[in-house]
């Protein structure tokens, strides 16, 4: 199988070689160190600055995003939430079931934000600004040097769930004034799932170490100690935080972030200017380099993602609820290259051959 | 290395292999019916009820115990916890976190439940019973007849967490009317950490149902509903239910649970008759088959650990706290063979020679 999806995707060899191995006892200094280079490379890459704090939750990007909404912001808090697709809505919910007081910006489906949209708030009550840089659902792409000025006008703190777009899409942390970061191992990272990241500001550690969040398992108080020693308040996924600690050198030696965006941006590149005879409508105002949304205008998509599922070995990413007979969409993060693009535009025109789109 | 921690354990070749594959896309029907089967084969080897249900959360078992405990029990409910060691401990931590009423029954290190502990609480205005069945911390395996016939009698619902007695000592939900029963990957699953399993019975389901958990992450209704598509609502790690869906097929294969029990047994047997020239004692009134406690009484168990560590290629498990000079323990869960206890029981006797232990 070819695996176009937004996550799982891909992984490098060398990945794989890890997942092959014993999964090592981790509470000896060993593994701490590991974890070290973890936090280190995390926030090279993500432009954090040196008083940052980088925790790696056991469990999906929800859990850090709960875990985020539940332990930097309090009832005190009112937060703008952009609500542009599943992802948004998620940010909603979870103010909503922690009684963080928000408004909602919300946004059509593949619709871009829009500086009319946010100065509508500006000089406000705020307090926090809460996004999804890439709304992975509708592979949208908001605009984070608007984000980060209106911001900083407003004094405003800024949450950055940037799950699908590390890595794939630039970001600086510390030029945007961004205070906390999230990403999952099983986007851009290319490793398994079951380990997201959050990167704090020295402002967002703060507001933690003031908080009481009333979850153990996804107290950030209790990681931000544990993560002093290189360790983690409860067994994590040991054997995936060794996959991302030598995914993160991987990266380092092939020249870095950048060199990695510039990679994933050349293969979306690539992929887009060869769809364009085909029945497809790509559907999202600002792309983001990490996934293609693509409506097909003749046939199901979610007829589409069965029939190369099962007859190419081809999987692309379906969407679920009410999009998915209308949207799917193509990942363009982990370990791919413009021969696999290859394969999926023959498989296409193939489709089209067939009059099956 | 050879690993006599109790968890990460080490894991069968074939287990290995799928770490070294490429994870799939999930939101299909194939990995579905991967998780139907995982379902089928924990409740098989659980003895549990036909109506019972099976949640796979991505995180560690604390997490799973977190998600029990607001999901099945409410503000209305009164507890006994017992209290025997740092998970013990755990469970007490939250109940007083979530504000459920609890009362502890503390033990002291290594001491075993009796009766007259809990007919102390015989008769009383109790409605559930929370106990670790084996206390890992400890290595203390409590009576679960004992626990069962008086949650009978006193109409209990009865939580247990099951972490590393799941595989390695007998236990029977049906017989014993547990209502959940919780376990972990790493354990004598002996897949990688990264997955806890949570077996709720058809009473426990109802609990969930007329709950309102205050955790998106660990909501175990959304869990429930997603499960019956053989789905889960947010990305799970999808590699590790792979590896357990090879591992309890392997199980299945090998004469099921009562083999894999007796094998553990087996090896812990053999473990326990060979250390008795050694300068060490057995510090629990009730060993489990998952785990030897071990007092040293010539030198220090965490400079015990390090050494075998560094010298000869081995874990064992060192204690945390104020037991980490005290205690160490070795870990009979997991791929181990007899050949394993051998090299194991020469480097204690070299240490021995040493003048080390």
């Amino acid at each position: 199988m070819i695996n176009f999806t937004v996550g799982p995707v891909q992984s490098s060899d060398s990945v794989r070689m890890v997942g092959a191995e014993q999964v090592p006892y981790f509470r000896t200094p060993e593994f701490s160190e590991v974890m070290f280079e973890n936090e280190r490379l995390i926030k090279k890459f993500a432009h954090a600055d040196e008083n940052s704090k980088v925790v790696f939750i056991t469990g999906s990007g929800t859990a850090s995003m709960e875990a985020t909404i539940i332990n930097t912001l309090t009832k005190e808090d009112k937060v703008l939430v952009v609500n542009g697709g599943s992802f948004g809505h998620r940010f909603v919910e979870l103010c909503r079931l922690h009684e963080i007081p928000y408004t909602e910006i919300s946004l059509d489906y593949g619709q871009a934000l829009s500086k009319e949209h946010i100065d509508a708030f500006d000089g406000k009550d705020y307090t926090g600004f809460v996004v999804n840089l890439n709304e992975t659902s509708t592979g949208v792409l908001y605009d984070i040097n608007m984000i980060s000025d209106f911001c900083k006008k407003n004094n405003l703190f800024l949450i950055v769930d940037a799950i699908s777009a590390f890595l794939a899409d630039p970001i600086n942390m510390s030029a945007s004034k961004i205070d906390v970061m999230i990403t999952g191992s099983q986007k851009a990272l290319a490793c398994p799932p079951g380990v997201s990241v959050i990167v704090l500001s020295e402002n967002a550690v703060n507001r933690v170490k003031n908080n009481d969040a009333k979850c153990m398992y996804l107290d950030l108080k209790n990681a931000l100690k544990n993560a002093e020693r290189g360790q983690t308040p409860f067994t994590p996924a040991v054997g995936i935080l060794l996959q991302i600690n030598v995914r993160l050198k991987e990266i380092e030696k092939s020249g870095g972030v950048e060199a990695e965006t510039a990679k994933i941006a050349d293969i979306a590149e690539d992929f887009r200017k060869r769809i364009s005879d085909l029945p497809f409508e790509i559907c999202s105002d600002s792309l983001s380099n990490a996934v293609t949304p693509i409506h097909p205008t003749t046939a199901s998509a979610y007829d589409i993602f069965t029939i190369l599922k099962d007859e190419y070995g081809i999987w692309i990413c379906p969407n679920g609820g009410e999009l998915a007979e209308k949207i799917f969409r193509v990942g363009h993060i982990g370990c791919l290259t413009k021969e696999d693009n290859d394969k999926l535009i023959e498989a296409f025109y193939d489709l089209k051959k067939r009059n099956i789109i």
